[in-house]
């Protein structure tokens, strides 16, 4: 099949670049001694989950328990559940998880890791915990000091549980501008804090767990760090060409989109709004728009609905009429993924795979 | 089951509110004289668009083939395509559509409206067809004067096609203020406007439409409109709350959310982000968030990552604890159905219907 062939919206892979981009992680990582944990959450697609290992993964990780059962089917032997688990319907699932593979869940909470460990002690497997701690973003996670020391000397006493280290996230930083690598180094400060205090009671974790797509290239830098999970890597997406961690031509995703009305002079609206993108803004703020136009940068996609695209294309050398198609890199790759049944991996102009999302809606 | 049983998060529907929501908008559209066609794009379950046509709709309303496809099974005989199809393979199935129920398209081009002719001519079928004006949202739709008369004429030659009438979507009126009211009397104006320009052709349109939910009961006050599509009414949300529209009584959805961390201090983090509600912001600028908090409406979702909501709790009297389970109506109904592959239909504690969301996902 051809791309032309391919009706739209539809969400398309370039199967080079993305390789590329798979490559590239696990060769920084092999340089550096670090384990790659690719975080699923932005394919949700088991083939893609199995390439990753291919390539050398350590594991892979999810965020949610159907998105572990479905990330089994990958092949994968180790898991990663980087959310904390709650509620005994969830708790039954995920033991079934356990006794499939190999699994860890990072959490930062005893409320949390109590009924963890007692389920896991009554069905009689094991599960791998970590300790998260908050290095900045103010989401999930213990302050790195004695509140981190106290949780990880707790966790290492519940039965069912295998404390194996610490996890944290720098999600807070959006950008490896100036700003960015002052905030990178408040995280290599938490990462000593955290280092003294766990010291202090006796505990070298295991594995600490950094990663995050824009920081991915940074992760040696911070002490103490030797796994990693980054997500968005093997697609990229604008904000992480605006985060500075990759360029255009390393963006493996485009949406392929059709224009269906020329009614309003200067602009043009495309078959794809928020139900096909998200209407995720850009994470940096003084950029905007939903979406950068492939063969036309100069055209803005400046406003959606659910099922109608608005770019203005009045500064375009090029015109557009009703039927052209437009192909456009979305702000954020993971919540756009989420959003379509199938996606479409091409070379040129060929459409050689068509994977189904299958870890699509995994809400729970 | 009961709601306490349903695991997080969910999307939960009260089936009571839902039902005066229905009966409601039927009851106006009867009082007035006006044909109802709910667009379903809003809840996308073929057994919620039987439940609007047996209160009375005239037929349904959606925004793609693949939607069509799927409200075929509503059991309707009249579907209204509420935007313009381009494109070979989506010819080939809306034709298949048109085969088995009566079907308009509304668009606002003949670079639409031909192939689209050609199509129905070759297959032997007739599609009805409503042209699209603009009223002030600069999306779809012509101007209302020559312009809309001299497409309506040429729609009206067009083999295959019935020529039905006028569509149009006063979607920029956000709120029934002064500014609202004064938008509303121009899309009057602009009625009137294209009465005057089609009667000098000739052309008295069987079907004017209106509708969208905000201007819902006032659309009696626009000369000529006969029909109207409105799609958030079944549920509302807590962009149509602060259109004024409705009370906070009136929204029939909310998603059960669960705390998952409360680590950081006045603050709760619980298990649905963006790929539970979207990341729409409401339509009214001056306010923000993410959604209400049912029980503790001082609460403030003000954050929200893939699977992460920040919650703000800091002025609530009430104090939350990991497990605790928190209601949220959603900014935007539409968009936040579209993310779950079920929903639940609920009267007080008890869970009565559990419905797969058919048309999620059918972007083409």
């Amino acid at each position: 099949m051809r791309v032309a062939d391919l009706d739209t919206p539809a969400l398309l892979v370039d199967l080079d670049i993305m390789e590329r981009n798979l490559r590239r992680a696990a060769e920084y990582a092999a340089r550096h001694g670090l384990r790659l944990r690719p975080h699923t959450k932005t394919h949700k697609i088991p083939a893609l989950g199995r390439r990753q290992l291919e390539l050398g993964a350590a594991g892979l990780t999810v965020a949610k328990v159907g998105e572990a059962e479905v990330m089994l089917c990958a092949g994968g032997k180790d898991l990663l559940l980087a959310y904390p688990v709650v509620g005994a319907r969830k708790l039954e699932r995920l033991i079934k998880v356990a006794r499939r593979t190999r699994l860890t869940v990072a959490l930062d909470s005893l409320a949390v890791a109590r009924p963890l460990s007692a389920a896991a002690r009554a069905a009689g497997v094991e599960i791998g915990v970590l300790a998260e701690m908050d290095v900045g973003l103010g989401r999930v996670g213990v302050s790195p000091g004695q509140e981190l020391a106290g949780l990880a000397r707790e966790l290492q006493r519940l039965p069912g549980l295998v404390f194996e280290g610490i996890a944290f996230y720098p999600g807070h930083i959006k950008r490896l501008d100036e700003d960015g690598r002052q905030a990178l180094r408040r995280v290599a400060v938490a990462a000593k804090v955290r280092g003294v205090a766990l010291r202090r009671v006796g505990i070298e974790p295991r594995c600490v767990w950094g990663g995050s797509t824009p920081t991915l290239f940074e992760s040696h830098t911070v002490p103490g760090v030797n796994e990693i999970r980054p997500g968005t890597y093997i697609f990229n997406d604008r904000n992480t060409v605006l985060s500075g961690a990759c360029a255009w031509e390393d963006c493996a995703v485009t949406i392929l989109t059709t224009v269906v009305s020329t009614a309003r002079s200067g602009q043009v609206i495309i078959d794809g709004g928020s139900k096909t993108f998200s209407s995720d803004r850009l994470v940096h703020p003084e950029e905007n728009g939903f979406g950068r136009v492939v063969d036309a940068p100069e055209a803005v996609f400046w406003n959606m609905n659910e099922e109608h695209g608005f770019v203005r294309v009045d500064r375009c050398r090029k015109t557009f009429r009703v039927g052209d198609r437009i192909r456009i890199i979305p702000n954020h790759v993971c919540v756009a993924v989420n959003l379509h049944e199938r996606i479409y991996g091409i070379r040129g102009d060929f459409v050689e795979e068509v994977w189904t999302v299958d870890g699509r809606g995994k809400l729970q």
